[in-house]
């Protein structure tokens, strides 16, 4: 059961943590500079709560916090107050009636992740939407982890985390401190390297034979994978796609690639 | 080539069709009270060009003009504006710089479509992105048209038009006047009809032999479909999900769906 506490005053410093949420992560206070973990509406709330991210309170209309109170720890306190002051906190009008906010983890490393069977590996997804949308796939098509290469965004970023349903909170991944190096370790780990290419001499995914541990690797929609990238991987690899149409979009082709690879 | 019309009044008359576009498609004076179809940015005209849909005029900056300009038939103006004027006419500031109206075109039936290998059938796709992300998704995959069964809204809204980059101005699509009757009726014309699920009872993907015309039907992303269009199915199909994920997005499920079935 949660520490249930009423506030009616918006400028109650116990609600700093929610305040004016548009910019909130820019805090160049909080660690990295990257702000904090929030989380939006009910569904998400609950999958914060069930993750390794430590969970500092909750804000949200009393019917929302009592839908998650037996789920919160004792020593996390739930602020309840009325939608009014909530707008008037984060800055806009919220309609989901609850959020919760929550300090980064500690990170997974690229070694944490060599157990894996499917990996994705990004380059370049600088887009949040599509960062959530990624993991969102990822997570319902059982991909264990994720690796992020240059230019990708922040995926705990609030925007990704809502895209990503939540899920964003339960797919492991780590950030790959060299480029093309990353790969290079991976393979000497066992793992084939695919990238994703609309490249001509790419291999049609129906075709590619996936028994061992497999990473897949995304560039972001315009410019796709870089040389350096695709020339590191095992294969390139593509959607058969029908005549005149460029691509899909980089969240719905790496969930149409993770699932013609299969699980193993 | 295009006739090239420079107008510097916001007011000019012949503007009116791309005034306040925010509330464009629900001008009653048009047939059907749905307004004009409209395309943004140079690649959804282009496409937008190339579509049976008759286009009346196109209004952007000098640069993105002379980009269309060769596709352009000479009987259709080109109104030549500045990014202001055009941002008073449209009522909000368009970063594309060029935009394209068109009349709809004589609607298919669902007669028209019973040549296809792959039809999508949506029931309750209220969501314009959703909706304009699944005509991208068919037009990527080689969906030969689609069916908009109860609850679905209108493709050739201007934010679908957008989000499918313009390929729902590519693939056929007509409405259900009867339901399930639609459904019987592409059974009658030798269309095995699949509904895809979530449903404990629900084959896998990967197990479902597609050899023949296939009609895929989706619902929307909560309620699903409903029992009266699953009933109404030879199957009930399913994507396998790990555990705990509820559902994918409904364009992703889709794309996913097609790409599992293969094109016969």
């Amino acid at each position: 059961m949660a520490e249930v506490i009423r506030i009616t005053d918006p400028a109650d410093p116990r609600l700093d943590d929610f305040r004016d949420l548009t910019t909130a992560d820019r805090r160049p206070d909080r660690p990295g500079g990257k702000g904090l973990v929030i989380a939006e509406g009910v569904v998400v709330v609950r999958r914060l709560l069930a993750s390794p991210y430590p969970v500092r309170s909750l804000l949200g209309v009393q019917r929302r916090i009592a839908e998650l109170d037996t789920e919160v720890d004792s020593s996390v306190p739930a602020y309840v107050t009325s939608a009014d002051v909530m707008a008037e906190v984060v800055g806009f009008h919220l309609n989901r009636g609850v959020l919760a906010v929550a300090d980064r983890a500690q990170p997974w490393s690229l070694d944490d992740l060599t157990g894996a069977r499917r990996l994705l590996v990004l380059e370049g997804v600088g887009d949040h939407e599509n960062l959530g949308a990624l993991f969102r796939n990822a997570a319902a098509l059982g991909v264990d982890g994720v690796i992020l290469g240059p230019g990708c965004s922040d995926p705990l970023y609030r925007r990704s985390v809502r895209v990503s349903m939540g899920h964003v909170l339960a797919v492991p991944f780590t950030t790959a401190a060299e480029w093309p190096g990353a790969l290079e370790f991976l393979q000497s780990k066992g793992f084939q390297v695919l990238a994703l290419t609309p490249r001509a001499d790419a291999v049609p995914l129906n075709e590619v034979k996936a028994t061992g541990p497999v990473a897949i690797m995304l560039g972001s929609e315009g410019p796709g994978l870089t040389d350096v990238a695709i020339n590191a991987a095992d294969h390139a690899v593509c959607i058969p796609m029908a005549g005149g149409v460029d691509s899909l979009n980089v969240a719905t082709a790496g969930a149409v690639a993770v699932y013609a690879l299969g699980t193993g």
